[in-house]
């Protein structure tokens, strides 16, 4: 069942280690394929040297298990509320890449400081709020993917598409599960030059936004003339 | 004799090589075999390059040597400190790795700042007082073990299995050499976050003791649901 | 048709992910035979690891395609500014490489503080000034050439064969391609270093111009010494 | 000519690039043959990547060339006035390894933090004075040399085998080419964790002074108890 994007998402996981996103068991990558209303993820905790394409899990978007021997990934919950919230995303990732992550342990936003920020992301990347002692006691996981929504809020999620977890780590997502890894590989090469920037300049301002719609805009939407 | 656990300590030292935390000879890994009594440990001073698994020394808990044409490592005598105070502790490693000796240098704990710390160590990581002239003019390597104990106090070792030497560097430990080695992994990259963390947001707070308990609990203990 | 330059600028481009300077497609080489006034550049949005010598696209100083499948580099137009500009550049080169680009977003200028700036660049590597709306709006590509030259002024571009583009990240020309990465590559490692030097000690002077002369001059002009 | 020489100095260049100390041509490394008094040096501006072997260089303890069809480095009268002062030198390098330069750069020793400064250097490493004028204009690559001998004054050059030449960079030297080389190495890894410490905490002590002899003791001289 699903075995190409089994397939897919079995090596979207790979490129996380690949791209040093990862260490150990510490990320996972999904797809969706939408026609089938059906979701791919990595098995919680199994070691990226010995998994298989055949190991990957797959889900209805309930959490209920159709077919897999092993248990799902444990945020499984966050991924699904992302595909349940929004109809336009095909792959999600989550890791705990160094530079993202100390973005969310400081609890900041990343700031969009130039253009290779603004030619993927259109804007900050934002950093939620805590989460309350009753939303980390109950539905841990899940309510991770509420504040993720709430943050988001009113926007297109693909016009950002990543977040930094207060205290946790970076969500990036996609159209696909390569694009997300993407997405994520670009998350943490911004945030550890935003880092740079800040370090450097302590009172250093954002990119403005003429040249921040330029660069979005000449990758992304009607008016894109970057690429092929 | 014991070759198992020889060839187990072995891979441990060469895994430390591998992951980057140790350069020449500057790192070395224990393992226990509880029903003899015997300790195994890497060579002291020699190359990682050279290095076979029969080259590994076998001592017995009051530190003679029971097989091996090696002098054991120098920091032999600490190593036998843990395993005579914790009889859950199956495997001792200590390094110079970068981070966490930055820590131990700058005479600091490393703070639990996220998730990624909260999953192996239940707290932040502490850093041992100095050590005085009289300990150091002593029997060093022992005295270096006896404040090891008494900085981790009443707790249970495997909660916090890691901990940084002022001025010198980091030990840690795990219910097996292998498992020792992936806690000293883990420390370094945690307190690579933390330094980020730290410089980045000069006010910034701990994470808080629910998201805390939540993370440690969710891969530890009876309730534990991570993993397979 | 210029088989020997497109082979030489796709070499180029792929030493710059050799040497770590770019990820996926962030980053473009061109080079020029100023006897024919044609410009080999890579195409745009080509993934490194399927590019081939003869997906490079062959331009006319004006712009105009002369041969090639594919569409330029979407920064053909700063490079055009270059070639046109200085007919003692052979080649050029567009990265956004973490420590050139960190001093893009903070809008600082490189400072020359050591004897491995003054080897390649003879003074302060400038960051230029911010765009004006309507040069992002207009015919952005080619302002962005407009204003180095602007930054640049009456000096050699040899002198100093880099800068860094407000916001945006940096450029380097040479010779040659080859040359041009060359700086590129040399320019990373000087801004990493220029990092350092500036949290380390927040009050440190530049090289004297003594020393600044010695070791640019025993490297380059009629009384250098250094090579073969 | 002193084939073993000869292939010791060129293997112990290789090695500055293994290590990562070096990119391009930006380092060099000599040996002596004390009984022939001949120094062997690597070559001018001569690509790691091509070198060989036979082409270093064998030169007197003037400067004369003795045998080699490569000019020497540049450097060379720097790594002669070395080994003209100090009879217990038996090889020197010279680099720009990133974290030492970033010392040089900043004008500030490294300080003695730890155990890892203090296994190989008795104290902390020194940044020399500036060069004035004249010895800039005059025989400089000399003068280097004799600023080095000024700033180690009356101590054994062996007790700490490594200096920061102001706004220039490390050199280091040891009892043999691959001994430079060693204690290059761990130079720039105990300069990166100097600057991380200080970064950390502006205000931290360095090593005290019992601690920092224990370690260097238990490594050097005649009660050294590390090794076989």
């Amino acid at each position: 069942m699903l075995e190409e994007l089994k397939q897919k998402v079995y090596e979207a996981n790979m490129e996380l280690q690949r791209k040093g996103l990862v260490i150990y068991t510490w990320g996972n990558v999904s797809g969706i394929d939408r026609e089938m209303g059906l979701v791919v993820i990595k098995p919680s905790g199994v070691d990226y040297d010995t998994m298989k394409a055949e190991d990957m899990v797959v889900l209805d978007l309930n959490g209920n298990i159709v077919e897999g021997k092993y248990k799902p990934s444990t945020d499984t919950p966050t991924h699904l509320v992302m595909y349940n919230t929004y109809p336009n995303i095909g792959g999600v990732v989550h890791t705990h890449s160094e530079w993202a992550t100390s973005f969310a342990q400081a609890g900041l936003s990343i700031p969009a400081f130039g253009t290779t920020h603004a030619d993927y992301f259109y804007g900050d990347i934002p950093c939620t709020r805590d989460l309350t002692d009753d939303e980390i006691n109950g539905e841990y996981e899940k309510e991770t993917g509420n504040v993720i929504v709430e943050t988001i809020g009113d926007r297109d999620p693909l016009e950002v598409p990543a977040i930094v977890v207060k205290n946790h780590g970076p969500f990036a997502w996609g159209k696909d599960p390569d694009n997300a890894v993407y997405n994520a590989v670009v998350l943490d090469k911004v945030a550890q030059m935003a880092y740079n920037t800040m370090t450097l300049n302590t009172r250093v301002d954002k990119v403005n936004q003429t040249l921040l719609d330029k660069h979005y805009l000449r990758k992304h939407g009607v008016n894109a003339y970057y690429g092929q």
